[in-house]
């Protein structure tokens, strides 16, 4: 593993790694903040899943998560959001291709077989991270924005890991979407049954979820088409379990927004990280 | 003047604006954050000055100010930190021309007649926020980094509109340096007295400063042969003037050290700019 920086932060460290990953068969960058409490003993790691055309430096550098991730002595893994590079296939639109893994292994050439972000944000990396780094593998939760968001909700009703999962302005029901629809087909071929698992309004509706929950969307998010936050919120309520669905008066779906509401969610997970 | 975008953003607004300017005879783009207060009654403002090769943009994004100028109810502001466009003098180095405006007013060609940032951020850009925002003339501080640094110590020893003064990893004799030396020459030219108002030692030994001053450099600075901090801080200790200057230990030159210390600054401002 190479690191390409590390800069003092809240009293932590802002690190940038480089490796190669089996998972994509590419060399692969992350970020990763580790609070001053790391110095003694593992900490617990909130998963940041970035949205489309991000790579692992948006949220790092955005989105002012690492002065809350500082005060609950929380670290923040910030993984890209595709396999990059020269041989590895990319499209011209912005949410296919590279910048836009959509979270899923790819079955379909010539995705396949770099595009497994899927393994890559589930398996690989968090071994590599917890190998490498004072983190707790035992205590990990997830969170993301838009693309991310989606990634935050299905990789968490797909696996065990996390204690808890929220989101912000997550794709909520890409197989009905234009933002999942043509990806899918891409990724996955046009066997709509292997989409199933990637939709967080399916999966609530057929999996279920139980572990605490918390999603934020902007009440004037421009991108409210796309994101179809109605499903998901009628399937969580159909599910009849804890949960904290909340569309924010006059934010978009910027940044600008995240940042707003990034205390409350290091807030949410630090109660299930530190339980 | 153009709205280019408006964020909602801690319960206040992010925009971005875009107009005519006198003072470079081109289009400028600025960035201003106004708190929910400034809904009711004008607010006063922080200026944020920004360094080498950056926009308007780099802080607004990546140094996390918002969520403190929320909290005391303080706007932002955000200007470029050169003229742009076609027409406009550029050099191919990243510390001269476009992105590297220095906060000076160009006597020499090419850089006359469009290079006047200093005239644009003490003089017209407070007019064109104060008259078109809920934001107070009377009540103006000002902090940078590092070029903008340099840009707030200085202007706030030329003109007397700022109530404090902050900077992190400021270019500090910048008539002594490699940043600084080169920009001088071809922005003013080579006498050397036309240099001395835009040097922040040889300003705060021949003219010192009555406001309040907080200064954060990190011990860790790679830049830190370019920023003489040590001459900067011999002047201010000869002035015997209050003044807060700190090294912070293992912090570097980015937007990580100055995120980390953000807090402070605006606190420091906040006490000024109610008082």
């Amino acid at each position: 593993m190479e690191t390409i920086s590390e800069s003092r932060c809240y009293g932590g460290v802002q690190g940038v790694y480089k490796h190669a990953s089996d998972a994509t068969g590419t060399d692969m960058t992350f970020g990763l903040f580790l609070p001053e409490e790391a110095e003694h003993a593992p900490v617990p790691v909130l998963w940041f899943l970035a949205g489309l055309t991000c790579t692992h430096e948006n949220a790092m550098v955005k989105a002012g998560a690492q002065v809350w991730a500082a005060e609950h002595g929380i670290a923040l893994a910030f993984p890209d959001t595709s396999p990059r590079g020269e041989g590895v296939a990319n499209d011209d639109a912005y949410d296919m291709g590279q910048g836009a893994g959509f979270y899923v292994n790819a079955t379909q050439k010539p995705w396949a077989p770099h595009f497994n972000m899927f393994d890559y944000v589930t398996s690989e990396l968090p071994k590599i991270i917890t190998n490498n780094f004072a983190v707790d593998e035992e205590r990990q939760s997830i969170t993301g924005h838009s693309m991310g968001g989606h990634g935050a909700l299905t990789l968490a009703m797909n696996v065990p890991q996390y204690r808890s999962v929220s989101a912000f302005s997550p794709i909520c029901n890409p197989t009905a979407g234009d933002w999942g629809r043509p990806q899918f087909t891409n990724y996955l071929g046009s066997d709509e049954t292997t989409w199933e698992r990637h939709d967080a309004t399916l999966m609530m509706r057929n999996v279920g979820l139980d572990i605490p929950l918390l999603v934020d969307t902007g009440a004037n998010d421009q991108y409210a088409d796309y994101l179809m936050t109605e499903n998901l919120w009628a399937a969580v309520a159909e599910r009849r379990k804890a949960a904290t669905l909340r569309l924010q008066p006059g934010y978009d779906h910027s940044y600008f927004f995240v940042s707003s509401f990034l205390e409350d969610h290091v807030a949410f997970h630090a109660e299930a990280l530190y339980a």
